[in-house]
């Protein structure tokens, strides 16, 4: 009887650790994500997420997000007029999310929301209000340029692509030049990511209207050359990617905008796979930048960098949900040794998108302070 | 017997009226607009299309574009693999076309295609090789950049977004100023139309670098302001977006950008109904635009145009697959009426966008000569 009760509150206390048991409030509206006109998917302001497509005939209808539900996403169910519906069985964490939907076991996006590029495909992508929106929202405020370049580049015999983001003063003061950051996104991601779902064109905006950090340009470009096989990390080598960086995009983002050319105002910084070729890459040249940022992408040790003299600023930064003793420690030990170091830990989340437009948004006042 | 061998007479032509007849060359490569790295679909020398859709458990599989085949498109079979193949009955014009996939009854995009903005959603894209598609090939010239821009509109209580192409020699030689063409999308498209669809950066820098026309900025907005409730051509009104147009959107490029900020400096030109924006915004607005553009968008009467002084070009477009006599006629009508007006006909394209491109490369030159 003892054994059996024991079994019962072990079985209790399961269902309250995989159901929180909550009740899902019924104030869903659309993803700010969706195609214009779409009211599906929704949101509602517990962060949960509710899906409808429309496949008449098809017998299996799964989106890869959410809580429990079946191969870790969320089984839809068959209602009326050939639609397919179902709510995320738990919320999700804030900010932005890629998705697909698996139709009869082939792999589509979702007809209704927008696409943003990641894991080398366009997918489907949803917007889970945050507390901390307000950073990023699109505001009445005076709005920089984000501009596609087209630049040469003879050692992929091509021509490369990037965004610049400048400033709203840009196009005003003709007289000023402004220090640069160079940013770089995730694997199996690209140059869209950045501006696309890191909306970092609007932090920068809001920031400056705020008069928090002073204007400087953001150049973003694709942080591989092997454009044909995707998806070989394993076999990488930085060297492709950093003559690109540093002997051709550098020299005519310096010739085309007007920018302060010196290491002394210039900066790099990436998410992910893009961490790990800006600590590559800054410890390679030295002469290049003197600011340094890792947003879940690794840390440096003090002996990896050989001339302290030449770095302002080195700034880690994670999810709580990764592993943030590792970047505190790091940042600890760098101190130590003498570095102006900082580190940032996004409270809830993971290693996506909404760690990344927060650590921007605490990075970017630390950036060519003087 | 005669009207046996009459009824296998026409049965025969019948057959060669519907089905050409031709062998498909089996020279299939990957479209050149699908998502990086991914095979499908591909299309030959002769302008078929080849599709292959992963979709195992799927009962039907059907892509919107093709000759013949089931519900105007061309009809998938199960092949190995879970896969669905099939290729158009027919040869498809050039350029580009948009397409979804119908899967099991759901309307889906392939998942290895690029999406672009048509028919008020994103779809995907193919591009069927062009006998002369070297003008708006990607080429080792200098290039000028895309810039997304946010300006304020009071009247529509929003940041609204344009796209503004700035010639390659904008960034070097401060000094200058450059003429502008508003160039506006069809219906169900939006401002990202032009530059992704149309290419009409590349064909500015090809023709630049060609010496073929004298640079200019093109500034691309989107043509509606009902953005909740899309497709009402029936009920739209040209004021609310003549107003962002004519006293948000040019003033905020005039203060922004180095521009000649003159009538005579001044063009408009539209597809489809943007086209018909751009006549009517021209005809109310005549000491705005010197240059008026439709682009397979209907043609102006001598009597629609009060002042003619005041007009530097008329130009009108379309495929030889619309209504060729229409613009012909109106501009032999127009030049009667003494107006420096020009046609163009885009040889065996309909209302797409090679029809669109090839009108833009004839009126690029046309404009702003002196």
């Amino acid at each position: 009887m003892k054994q059996h009760f024991n079994l019962m509150l072990l079985a209790f206390l399961l269902s309250g650790y995989f159901c929180s048991g909550q009740t899902v409030v019924e104030d869903f509206k659309p993803s700010s994500l969706n195609q214009p006109g779409q009211e599906y998917p929704q949101v509602n302001s517990q962060g949960y997420a509710r899906f409808q497509i429309k496949a008449p005939e098809a017998k299996s209808v799964v989106v890869s997000l959410g809580l429990g539900g079946a191969k870790g996403g969320t089984e839809l169910s068959k209602a009326e007029n050939g639609f397919w519906m179902g709510t995320t069985a738990g919320p999700m964490d804030e900010g932005f999310h890629y998705y697909h939907v698996t139709i009869d076991g082939g792999v589509f996006n979702d007809p209704s929301a927008l696409n943003f590029y990641g894991s080398t495909r366009w997918e489907s992508g949803i917007e889970i209000p945050a507390q901390d929106q307000d950073f990023y929202a699109l505001k009445d405020v005076p709005h920089g340029s984000v501009q596609q370049i087209l630049f040469p580049s003879k050692s992929t015999n091509t021509s490369r692509r990037a965004y610049v983001y400048t400033p709203p003063s840009y196009h005003k003061d003709k007289s000023k030049n402004y220090p640069v950051l160079y940013l770089q996104h995730g694997w199996g991601e690209d140059e869209t990511a950045w501006s696309n779902q890191g909306r970092v064109n609007l932090i920068m905006d809001n920031m400056i209207a705020e008069g928090k950090i002073k204007p400087f340009i953001v150049v973003m470009t694709y942080g591989m050359t092997n454009e044909i096989k995707y998806g070989g990390l394993a076999s990488f080598k930085i060297e492709p990617f950093q003559t690109v960086l540093v002997e051709e995009l550098i020299p005519y983002v310096d010739a085309n905008f007007r920018t302060n050319a010196k290491q002394t105002h210039r900066a790099m910084a990436g998410l992910s796979m893009g961490g790990m070729e800006t600590k590559t890459i800054t410890i390679n040249k030295p002469e290049v930048f003197s600011h340094y940022a890792l947003l879940s992408g690794g840390t440096y040790k003090p002996e990896d960098i050989k001339d302290k003299s030449k770095v302002k600023l080195v700034f880690l930064s994670c999810g709580s949900k990764e592993r943030p003793d590792g970047v505190k420690n790091a940042v600890t030990g760098l101190k130590e040794a003498g570095f102006n170091a900082v580190s940032y830990v996004s409270e809830g989340t993971g290693h996506e998108f909404q760690t990344w437009r927060r650590s921007f948004k605490e990075l970017a006042p630390l950036l060519f302070k003087d």
